[in-house]
């Protein structure tokens, strides 16, 4: 058992902004990879429209590979109802739908208001309660948008994401992300809204989607952290970006995430050296893409040790 | 009065490694822009011989400019007595004595031991001491080098850095600060050494030099200021870098880490959009350096409010 969980999005946060196509075997290679880091959760596809995101034009032969690996939960996107039946006749563990704290970025982002995104959710949730059975019982994880801050409306009340925490949980929600989705909020928001967010609804997995645009996702990572956040979202070499500002980072890089998670002594499972090597396959596999990230450029620093063999040492 | 100083040490650490010497009068327009943008103190250059680092051969020009700004505290690192007597002649507020944690860094990188440095430090200290007059009292910061992780030795026990404190207290250190050289540190460890110091060392100022070599340098800021560390050191657009590594960031952005401080509140008394103006600045004259940082991409985000506008219009 691992002390915090990483979860890696690049092959759905990372790739949907990508104009190629990364062939199907890739990305079977790509979960392989991440399997033998030591993974327990990905983020593998969208199951969106094709006309929407070519991308993922094959999230139905992605996700059954990843369902079948038998130590991984794989989580896909599902933006709507047609897509969430998709992904449970596909087996996936983990339904993230999103809904948005803002009503600005609703609309501009899902195309609907925040009460359409909840209604959606609800059946949803209904359509996974009826898929249901004594092996197989979908995880829905809500992730709320714009938490921290939004690129129309500034900064975001703690009560907006609260309250749509809360309406979420209503719907039927298992498990809430909150997704500082353009990299504006700072750390003492960070534990303050998540401090909050444990308080009110103490029974839920609480889970974060923190981006690096600003420079603040690993400080805002330690924050979350403090308050018992116990799950967090990165991608290698922090693939993903922002589309609309070049030269910005978007996620945290994985490489960097998990550095800091184990030399800190907490045990993420995963093996930093095949994330180097991931980084690497990524690079091979998508040349035209730009790389993020710092432990790929300075490497990892001299005697670094990685928390369960720290604690072997510690204890032996 | 500022919730937390920031330092600016592009200048210095910044220019250090830089092939061509930047003009003496950029180098007062920089100290000029630095004081309108709100800093209180800056490093400026180091006394060195300038057969080692000819970029500061205007070192005693640059030192007096900087020490008839009113309220400015100039800072220059001094490597010896010699360095101490030249700045001490120049007026300058703060000389920066570098020892190191361990033993392998203070050979390569100070070629000398480090109980040389300590006799180094102590005579510095007597020459600060005899120049000293009812006017003029130049203030002794100590830097402790690799003081998170040494680039040969690998890890650095705590008890090397506290050891190497309280030698440099005896020797009459005003101020330790802790640098992070190598940017080898974590979260936790730097929590855990600040809290040590702090203890062991209750009435001397502390600050933080951290790099952002592995991208936590904003992770261990916030670590180091939730023990109370008042004064951090950074670099406009991150000048400085690592020689070593292609690629890899040295010192923490200026303006990412005012950024992430004013947005938690913590009023730094510089103005941010003056720091990215600052970044043009330094573009513009230093056309073939590499500029890191994420606020220079992302620029600040909407609905962005310095910590001392916000908390006057809580107050209003």
């Amino acid at each position: 058992m691992s002390d915090v969980r990483v979860r890696e999005v690049g092959l759905r946060d990372g790739l949907q902004i990508i104009g190629t196509f990364m062939p199907t075997a890739d990305k079977k290679e790509w979960i392989d990879r991440c399997v033998a880091a030591g993974f327990r959760e990905l983020e593998i596809c969208a199951f969106v429209p094709e006309k929407y995101i070519p991308q993922f034009r094959d999230a139905n032969e992605v996700a059954v590979y990843a369902s079948e690996r038998p130590s991984l939960l794989p989580a896909a996107l599902v933006p709507n109802l047609k897509g969430a039946e998709r992904a449970l006749a596909a087996g996936v563990g983990k339904l993230v739908c999103i809904i948005s704290a803002t009503e600005a970025f609703s609309q501009a982002n899902l195309r609907r208001s925040k009460a359409q995104s909840m209604e959606e959710l609800a059946a949803i949730v209904r359509l996974r309660d009826r898929a249901a059975n004594s092996e197989y019982r979908a995880i829905i994880q809500v992730g709320i948008s714009v938490a921290f801050g939004c690129p129309f409306e500034g900064r975001v009340p703690d009560s907006l994401v609260l309250s749509a925490a809360v309406a979420a949980a209503k719907a039927g929600a298992d498990e809430i992300s909150l997704a500082d989705t353009a990299g504006q909020g700072d750390p003492g928001q960070v534990r303050r809204v998540f401090r909050a967010l444990a308080k009110e609804l103490p029974h839920l997995s609480h889970a974060a989607h923190l981006h690096d645009t600003r420079g603040t996702g690993l400080a805002n990572v330690l924050a979350a952290l403090e308050e018992g956040v116990g799950s967090f979202d990165a991608s290698i070499a922090g693939l993903g970006g922002c589309p609309n500002s070049p030269g910005a980072t978007g996620n945290i890089a994985t490489e960097d995430l998990v550095f800091m998670l184990e030399a800190m002594g907490l045990d993420t499972g995963i093996d930093v050296q095949r994330l180097l090597e991931m980084r690497a396959f990524v690079a091979e596999r998508l040349p035209e893409v730009r790389l993020f990230g710092h432990i790929g450029h300075a490497g990892l620093p001299k005697g670094f040790v990685p928390a369960h063999r720290s604690r072997a040492m510690r204890a032996s």
